[in-house]
């Protein structure tokens, strides 16, 4: 196909698709003529991974481009390709952090640990957790990291479920992809339900009689 | 003290300040002399509470202020000043909604009605999910609102104990803070936790020996 018609049927505009090209994102088409190239199911495949890169995961194009130089290395694990993703969501932290946030990275690890969970060193999501846990405190939350405990074991379940779906897919691209999905739109759903839990939780509060909590002596 | 004190104090500039009195969002001090006026440690909590709310929910201006008038208006029951942070905290869409995301709504309806949460119609929340539902039928995950269940189960039990919690404060301004911080940083915790359980999780995979899954017949 024309370059118009990858660009009607992805859904992706000349203009872009041209600077995917440029950048390298996006393999050229088969030279046709002169001035034309023709596109393949393969590029519209590409192209909607490029999109839920940049749209739903909001990757950078220097993102992008690590993370599909790993789909396309095939003799590269799928571990690490999954890592160009889940490091691309966010950034690790440039500034050096306050003693609270410091003393919380320290737990984070610690944490990480005793749960046995391996995690790269340059992984953005410590960081933020450790944030996270300082900000909590700051506001006289007492949390410790063992708090998450209940969730992690929860989460921890449906993970490798999840992965291992997402590895059993013989496309490369494909499991990128589902990986992505999966990773983003999930934990956006649990937030969503979690806000939704909240305010019926306020609400039966509000119609119920108010009951005295009774404690063991 | 004066506003310079309580800038120092609150670490809010004198300048956000002044915009802060002009909007009418904090109550002036105690007028000591023409141009000068006297603050006290409720100034101080006020606007540790706007911050928040600005820094960490994310609400505009407009939505402290109606926020904040939940607050003050002791007669307003306290589900009203919540739903006020709540509904802030996002947007509910102003387009119409495609097909797919209509359809998705009403399932999430028909959903919040078999699990009795009592939601706001102004809410944002359901709004999202069903996008979020669209999008993950769009990327092929055969998703309905069931497979939710389980995770709603989890937060519905530690929701209530939420909600209690910043109920049983006398002050408000603690209430809705404790509420408003309870939710938006401990949904970012989860989301960073899952994020670490599935990069854990993937590594699991990538050092693990492959297995063949066994099925019962």
């Amino acid at each position: 196909m024309k370059v118009s018609e990858l660009s009607q049927r992805s859904g992706v505009s000349v203009s872009s698709i041209k600077y995917y090209l440029r950048e390298g994102l996006l393999t050229g088409g088969v030279q046709t003529a002169t001035n034309q190239a023709a596109y393949s199911e393969q590029h519209i495949r590409r192209l909607r991974l490029i999109r839920s890169l940049i749209d739903i995961g909001g990757l950078s194009i220097s993102h992008v481009r690590a993370t599909l130089a790993e789909v396309d290395d095939e003799s590269t694990p799928m571990h690490d390709a999954f890592g160009a993703v889940m490091h691309g969501l966010d950034e690790a932290p440039t500034e050096t952090a306050s003693t609270d946030i410091q003393t919380a990275y320290d737990e984070v690890q610690e944490w990480l640990s005793s749960r046995g969970w391996d995690i790269d060193p340059d992984a953005p999501a410590p960081h933020r957790l450790a944030e996270l846990v300082a900000t909590l405190r700051q506001f006289d939350f007492p949390t410790t990291l063992t708090d998450f405990d209940s969730v992690a074991d929860m989460i921890e379940r449906t993970a490798h479920i999840e992965v291992e779906y997402a590895r059993a897919l013989q496309d490369r691209t494909a499991a990128v992809e589902t990986m992505l999905i999966g990773t983003v739109i999930l934990e956006r759903a649990i937030v969503e339900v979690r806000r939704l839990a909240l305010e019926a939780a306020s609400a039966r509060i509000d119609i119920a009689p108010r009951t005295t909590t009774r404690r063991s002596p």
